[in-house]
């Protein structure tokens, strides 16, 4: 029995024989030497490293410069907002409109005393190499320039498109109708990341092989082209943009709060994050667990002191605080309950936290 | 000049003629009549819906029901957490430990009374699917389940992996050193994810193609074969357990939240907010901006009142909602001042909100 043959679908191809790459080095002759085999339609996927390092954006380790502090300044100075940290960790907004771990200057593949910033404008990049592989080759290619992200909520690193020419970053679903009839709502597809990921595919983290070619899609090539600048969700349409744990920029770590379990660590972490985040409200409190307390089911009970006296002024303080702590415990999964003591003639005792088991 | 030839990569193939599917169905024998080609080592990439629908993982929209109101129902089954909320739009973590808008239950390419959940176990679906097809056509290949996923801060979908088998989920680069000598230390690429997104650069979501093929990959099958769970990452891995402007879940919508914009607007969502999550404090309070405030540096002052006597108790619940409002206000990238009344003594003003420029 004969069935269907093999349907022709599209091919990625690693591009092997590339040099190592310098400031001021042709990137597209260099493909093109690599590469003479570049089609019309084919879309050429360059790892933004390369693309950095021809256009010379790198920072020099200065000799007797500790390469993680380096990084870390650098890190600094490509920032425009600090979405999430964790110790030296920081997922930061950069100054092109992506929210990447480190500002996505990476220190692997590449030279000791140096470390790569991504490209100035990863677009404008890709733009410069389509045409001088138009050049060179005689070909209309469409380039889309990659890198390596983490993602929330899922493990391990892919690559996806910080520039792209020729091509549209986005693929437009919306209004169209399926077999059945329904209308696609919201569906717009991000091609040119999973351009990126396909070619991450052939390349390789290690082998030094910083271009792969994507051949069989069909596209269109859009005009205007506005390259990766679709793919940027900021501002209103983002739902993220503070991670959680790190919602007050002075709380420098967050790795001692162990999630659904230690309770009176989890307060500590939260009124500690509460007090830097109010320095409005200077309060000065203790809290500990009464020995002996009876909640008969499951939860934890800290009792909050504050050690000044009571008045209006303090109970407002200890109360902004308070709040604050107990907002952040409820994000972070646990069930809160307040009870506030009965009494305030001169009592230090204010109020008794019942936190519970997670909220689920 | 001659040059190099192409260089042998992978390449993505389509499985067109494949029936629309229906509980019960053998999905394996339709693949292997569709693909009679598939060798050793072929990657079987398969959308979740199909899998679904074999397997009966349906939701029936009975007549008359509202088929958005029949959805978000089925949401609230699916989900383990709401991690984020705007409007109708429920980012959440599903009983699978993905975390998804809508619990990744799609109403297109299904019949109008029908929703589809996804798999119960796509790991065991990509097993049962692996074997089956040694069993038919002899080969040994891999299996990946995938679904549309959506990411925070990026534009448009892509395909990502929800079950495997056959192959890792993750390849892990961690302790290998590259050519500069430098340790590679995070870098676990997540190679089912970008099988994922590959297979979907030739399916379509219009065509009715749920079925690829990845051929020239290198991989080998891991033992034992833990699926796609190395992928999930929550608890204290998950720097983003809670979308910040739905911090707290009775919060309905933050579409109102004009961002860097609207400063009154923007507290009075954060109070609004601060109310909800902190029922324990029952505060009744007025806020307004005073005619003629003359804070000239560009932010807006909002005064905030008490309506009810200024006593211990209701300074600290005035102070809980004022200091969660506060964290609220940060997180949404307002920078803070709060300036407190200075006497008490029977007025109502309890303080003074300085609201300032984006935080940065």
């Amino acid at each position: 029995m004969t069935g269907p043959g093999l349907p022709p679908g599209i091919s990625v191809h690693p591009v092997p024989g590339l040099p190592e790459f310098a400031p001021g080095d042709d990137l597209a002759a260099a493909i093109a030497r690599a590469a003479p085999w570049l089609a019309d339609d084919d879309v050429v996927v360059v790892t933004s490293k390369a693309v950095s390092k021809v256009e010379g954006n790198l920072v020099r380790v200065e000799p007797g410069t500790d390469r993680e502090t380096a990084r870390q300044q650098a890190v600094d100075a490509e920032t425009v907002r600090v979405v999430a940290r964790r110790g030296p960790l920081r997922i930061v907004e950069t100054r092109h409109g992506w929210v990447v771990a480190a500002a996505g200057i990476d220190a692997s593949n590449v030279a000791a005393d140096a470390l790569v910033l991504l490209p100035e404008d990863a677009d404008a990049s890709a733009r410069r190499l389509r045409d001088r592989l138009h050049e060179l080759l005689g070909v209309t290619v469409a380039v889309v320039v990659s890198d390596t992200f983490g993602r929330p909520w899922r493990d391990g690193v892919t690559d996806v498109a910080i520039g792209a020419a020729g091509l549209p970053a986005l693929v437009d679903h919306r209004g169209a109708v399926d077999q059945h009839g329904n209308r696609l709502e919201t569906t717009q597809v991000a091609v040119v990341d999973e351009l990126a990921a396909a070619g991450d595919l052939v390349k390789g983290k290690l082998g030094g092989i910083p271009v792969a070619v994507v051949r069989g899609l069909r596209f269109r090539s859009p005009e205007p082209d506005t390259g990766t600048r679709p793919l940027v969700r900021l501002g209103p349409g983002d739902l993220f943009p503070t991670g959680t744990r790190d919602l007050v920029g002075s709380r420098r770590t967050a790795a001692t709060l162990a999630h659904r379990d230690g309770a009176l660590s989890a307060v500590t972490e939260a009124f500690r994050t509460a007090v830097a985040a109010l320095p409005e409200f200077p309060v000065v409190f203790r809290y500990g667990s009464e020995e002996g307390s009876e909640e008969g089911d499951g939860g934890d009970v800290v009792d909050v002191h504050l050690a000044d006296p009571i008045t209006p002024v303090t109970s407002l303080s200890l109360g902004a605080v308070v709040g604050a702590a107990l907002v952040q415990l409820q994000a972070d999964g646990w069930a809160t309950r307040w009870e506030p003591a009965g009494t305030f003639g001169g009592a230090s005792l204010a109020g008794r936290l019942w936190l519970g088991a997670d909220a689920g």
